[in-house]
């Protein structure tokens, strides 16, 4: 049996990110007005459209790609992390019920290769299109001392608008309501640093080699593009029908169900009611990794929660398969707090 | 004589940057909707607020610390490069005519020290304070295998709003008009990775050594707030004083001059008009550097430019004096095309 692996031991610590957040609370409070409508540890921030009704909210997050670069980099693939990011950005703010209208980009570069930030930015193009919100500008920065030449950073930056009596928080969200978790594409764009680790130095593969389970190469597999939800929501967006959503992102199911769940409510998640990917078991397997910290770093194989009442539960299904994307009920919501498989 | 150094020398390939641009217009504006109002190469991207009368228009900007950062590195001052990103970002959209609502920022660090993640996040809340604007979210990611420990990259979005009707967009420029140069704070951030070629390499000094001609240290020099120039014009937006605004931020007065100007009217820039400040001319003289060179790469003392007629003159001096920047006229505009010093 191979060395124990964890995400800290590849270099990622959640828990001092968990430990920095908390002093940065007030801070960030301090800086709200009137017009701020969100706290913190929200998916998306929101802020109402002043001189307005008040109607209009809008709902913005900024989210990077993360380690996922490396495997465009080692690839040459540049042209599909930028709709992973557009795609991340998106079911962020989707969660809390709005539409996305805009999106910029933030490009550094370690010099300045025209073919690759024309791939780079097609990616964020052909992500806004399919999203339906407008690239509306963004930064293309040589920062020859921070990047080796090849390698770049991409974050970026979206915008949504939703009607404020139609924003979803959570706060509907009641003991027995279903989970609805759909199908992820893959690893999203969570958890690189540690399937990298695990992929490249401990089972010893190359991008073009087989990803053990899969039948798909290692560079199919690890960039698969991020899977936007929005498509699926669209149509139930300003209905009743949902009382929450979790994307999940980094820390798991545990790390962002919890999020949308009012105080006094944990909820149950049944392992065995979705078959996880060969992808993760793979991962799980070839790092020795512990599945408590591969839920913790992972999205298993759900990338997105629904929160609904028995009665919504098949409405959400059908939008979903409508949109070639599986979905199953996993668990429900309980007095409690947390997560318990 | 030293060698002569150019920003291409130091690894910046501005043409380069021209020419990826070229080739992403149109695919940048298929994504573009009705709502969306500004083309590529604006300061800030203009977007109107949907479901509205169409009165309110977003205008965003997305940007980052560049190199400047890695004085933050060598000196261990993480609360100042925050303030930079934040005001760099408020310029953008002020000069479209906007204050700001609410900001964003991405923290991409190589490992998680929380002091330091603590002191750049504090920056930017202190700068989105003395803006105005609310701080609504952000992302820190950790990349241990994109940046070594101790450093990061930090890139910031903000979200402002403006009126339909009160849009600068230069539109209204005239032949004859005045340009009045505002006083900038120092390189603000731009051209730093050359700055500190000739600084460190070159000229061979320290971060505590004093800068020639400037009596301060530096690091003081060279971490010197990037200013914002809201407080100068918040009190003239909305008013018809302003005809245009350029942020002098990279490609100098010459690459960002004539982004205001209106087809077939250029620039006449009297360099005699102002004192170039003592940290460009070491710079020049350190570096050896081309004057053409030092006016495409550094702002040369002038931050930010207001485009007016012969009339508003002084009302624009005034209230720059009164928040004590200094200004003056430094040129005119005129039929042609492109800045002539």
């Amino acid at each position: 049996m191979s060395e124990q692996l964890s995400y800290r031991d590849a270099g990622v610590d959640l828990d001092a990110a968990d430990r920095a957040k908390v002093g940065l609370t007030e801070l960030v409070a301090s800086t709200a007005d009137r017009f701020t409508l969100s706290e913190l540890g929200a998916f998306g921030g929101l802020y109402q459209v002043p001189d307005s009704d008040g109607t209009p909210v809008l709902v913005s997050s900024a989210d990077g790609v993360g380690t996922k670069l490396k495997l465009a980099f080692e690839t040459g693939r540049h042209d599909t992390v930028g709709q992973c990011l557009v795609n991340h950005c998106v079911n962020d703010i989707l969660v809390q019920g709005a539409r996305p209208i805009f999106f910029l980009d933030y490009l550094a570069v370690g010099e300045m290769d025209e073919h690759v930030v024309k791939e780079v930015v097609r990616g964020v193009a052909v992500g806004c299109k399919e999203n339906g919100c407008a690239l509306l500008g963004g930064e293309t920065a040589q920062m020859p001392d921070f990047y080796i030449p090849g390698e770049y950073d991409l974050a970026g930056f979206v915008v949504g608008i939703v009607d404020r009596e139609n924003i979803v928080d959570g706060s509907r969200v009641e003991s027995g309501d279903v989970l609805v978790g759909l199908d992820s594409s893959g690893l999203h764009t969570n958890g690189y640093t540690l399937a990298r680790r695990i992929v490249f130095d401990v089972m010893g593969l190359c991008v073009e080699d087989q990803f053990p389970g899969t039948g798909r190469s290692v560079s199919d597999e690890l960039l698969a593009v991020h899977r936007s939800y929005l498509p699926v929501f669209r149509g139930l967006l300003g209905s009743n029908v949902i009382r929450g959503l979790a994307h999940v992102t980094g820390g798991g199911i545990p790390g962002n169900l919890p999020r949308v769940l009012p105080d006094g409510l944990g909820a149950a998640v049944d392992r065995a009611s979705w078959q996880v990917p060969p992808v993760f078991q793979a991962l799980q397997d070839g790092g020795n990794v512990d599945r408590y910290e591969m839920d913790r770093v992972f999205n298993m194989g759900i990338g997105m929660i629904a929160i609904v009442s028995d009665n919504d539960v098949q409405t959400v299904i059908s939008a979903a398969a409508e949109h070639g994307v599986g979905s199953r009920v996993i668990g429900r919501v309980e007095p409690g707090e947390g997560v318990e498989y």
